[in-house]
């Protein structure tokens, strides 16, 4: 038997003090026979050393496999497991902070990550929102705290004139904030480079004229290194917001953009979905909340509950507070509800949500007829609600 | 009621005849009283338009959203919908055809991307494997047709120079290919350049010793845009391959790895598990075997059956076949089963799977105490296995 023998240096062998360790809560869905402090431990081991126990040495084991701190059965039946982990594993990479919090274990089954608790120094190495609520209002020149709107650019399929014209009309009715639809990547139909240039000209003509403030947030549809041209051109004049969606990018391509752009970061939850399984994958207030903060989103778009998705109402209220509450040093990032929001029905969720919401609002304001009477309706509910 | 109007340029009204268009095979899993056809219809706008079908005009449906080609019920109580799109809609983009696949609808329940039949036309659009199966063979300096060996470089927590030492040697015991642990990411205790550098040497001089060709493959822990660097130190010295999790690192990064670094890569499946639900995902041989290919992987890990992961050995059969089949221009790629395959069960395995497959083998070699030897009876294995 080959023991892996430690050869760590000495700051990360056991001077770690647990409260700086990253402390992950898992819930286990056992199956019968399944021993559920057996399946911490080979959690403990496969998101670390990825050995049989038997091939680790003592030291080793001690400064690098993730502890298992407590294991305790819950009301409906799973299993509580809190682990800790140095969070010197992460080695100040994205992709490495989801590999440790998720990487193989996804991989098997029953097992979801529900909790994070993050030791301030890991927070530090990542840039978090570089605007945050306060910064997305001042792009938005709003100076009021109230709730601000998003109407959604689409179909995909239209020409970039066509998407302009709509851009305008958004514009005209006082939208904070108009998104591509995060399906307007690079097609032919309406190319980037000519969307980009026509939409924002749109807004540009739509604010002359009405004294807004409207920001056109193209979609950003790379996500490597070539990125950097589509970056340059998401910046030129005057543009201050970009949308991503960190599952189709990857999650370093949010974080480059967050600490590179200098632009304001919407993040989209598009395939995100495969991790919301209920007994299995990660947990949305963790994943949508806490972990698209970290990366750099400024504001986090979610399916919200009694829309065509299935976040429950307690969900969003989790994301909404993963967002919104302290964390470490990292600025805070806007909660914004979406998918099936009813134009007649925001005045509704102003009063559950708060102030520090976006709302983003797509169908119901292409069904009224007159999408700038329309915006302005609902624009106008969200600005009686300044404090 | 505003309905969007077509302004999709002629190329794309019609003219792209049925067997041109991307056919993809959803399994739905139905709730009670829920309408399988109303499903499948609610998938073809949300993954196209994301509006109301009374918000599109006609001409605009026809050419953009997608179509319902058949929905079938099966044995197993689920229902088989088969949808084909325009592939103009992918637009050339990683990012977005994963989007257009299962972006939204992941936020649903109950949808299984099960098949995908994809017309040329794409195919051509993305690089898929620089080197293929015979690429990688000739980078292993492998003549004959046999099975690979791979063994993984760990654990986490050992410095660069341990690790070195243990690369050192699985190259004397004759290895093809001795890849990082996929958390190996650029940790202080063996940080990314200096790791690179000293297993390179270390296996250079096994090589040298025993006349041997084992490649080092590091685990590329990036995603964005300053990974230049990186990839210019993964290419210095003769290194040949580079080990991606493109769930960690994004899709599209990993298609600009294939089109620009020149080197061989290995696909590792971290997080790629919240996909494979039952019900609810991507079936494993569309996401590890067709997509993993597609974007440009020459070699896809994937959880062995009978192994600690839960795939079925019908699943494993699937992805070899997904892997290795003809698929337009795009070369094939090597299965690379893994996790928990015992260095004693090779030989059930070899006759299993035949010799295009890369045998990963972890911990069962670190358990044999001389790592070397261990090595060398398992490559004698496959050896022998030679055409």
């Amino acid at each position: 038997m080959t023991r892996v023998r430690s050869t760590v240096p000495e700051t990360h062998q056991g001077i770690v003090s647990p409260d700086e360790r990253l402390r992950v809560t898992y819930l286990l869905a056992c199956a019968p026979g399944e021993d559920p402090a057996a399946k911490a431990r080979d959690i403990a081991f496969e998101q670390t050393v990825e050995l049989p126990p038997d091939c680790v040495d003592e030291d080793l084991a001690q400064a690098v496999v993730g502890r298992v701190e407590d294991v305790e059965v819950r009301p409906d039946g799973r299993w509580r497991a809190t682990l800790s982990y140095d969070p010197e594993l992460v080695g100040g990479e994205v992709a490495q902070l989801f590999n440790l919090l998720f990487g193989n274990i996804s991989l098997k089954s029953g097992i979801l990550v529900g909790d994070v608790t993050w030791p301030e120094r890991l927070l530090r190495q990542f840039p978090g929102p570089r605007f945050g609520i306060d910064g997305v209002r001042a792009v938005c020149g709003t100076a009021e705290r109230r709730p601000l709107l998003c109407a959604a650019l689409k179909p995909v399929g239209l020409s970039a004139a066509a998407l302009a014209a709509i851009c305008h009309q958004f514009a005209l009715g006082g939208v904070d904030l108009v998104k591509d639809d995060h399906s307007l990547a690079d097609q032919s139909t309406a190319p980037f480079a000519e969307r980009v240039a026509r939409c924002q000209d749109a807004v540009a003509q739509a604010n002359a004229a009405t004294g807004g403030t409207t920001v056109y947030v193209p979609n950003f549809p790379h996500g490597a290194a070539n990125a950097t041209a589509a970056v340059a051109l998401a910046r030129a004049e005057g543009r201050r917001a970009l949308l991503v969606s960190p599952l189709l990018v990857g999650f370093d391509t949010v974080r480059w953009l967050a600490e590179t752009s200098g632009l304001a970061l919407l993040a989209h939850p598009a395939l995100a979905g495969a991790f919301l399984g209920r007994d299995h994958g990660i947990a949305p207030e963790v994943l949508l909340g806490q972990l698209f903060r970290l990366i750099g989103a400024d504001a986090v778009i979610y399916p919200n509950a009694g829309g065509r998705f299935t976040l429950t109402e307690e969900s969003c209220e989790a994301i909404n507070a993963a967002l919104r509450s302290p964390l470490g040093p990292l600025r805070p990032s806007f909660p914004v509800p979406a998918g099936g929001i009813d134009a007649a029905r925001v005045p509704h969720w102003i009063e559950r949500y708060g102030p520090d919401t976006i709302f983003l609002i797509g169908g119901s304001l292409y069904a009224q007829g007159d999408i700038a009477r329309a915006t302005r309706r609902v624009v106008d509910a969200l600005v009686a609600y300044a404090d």
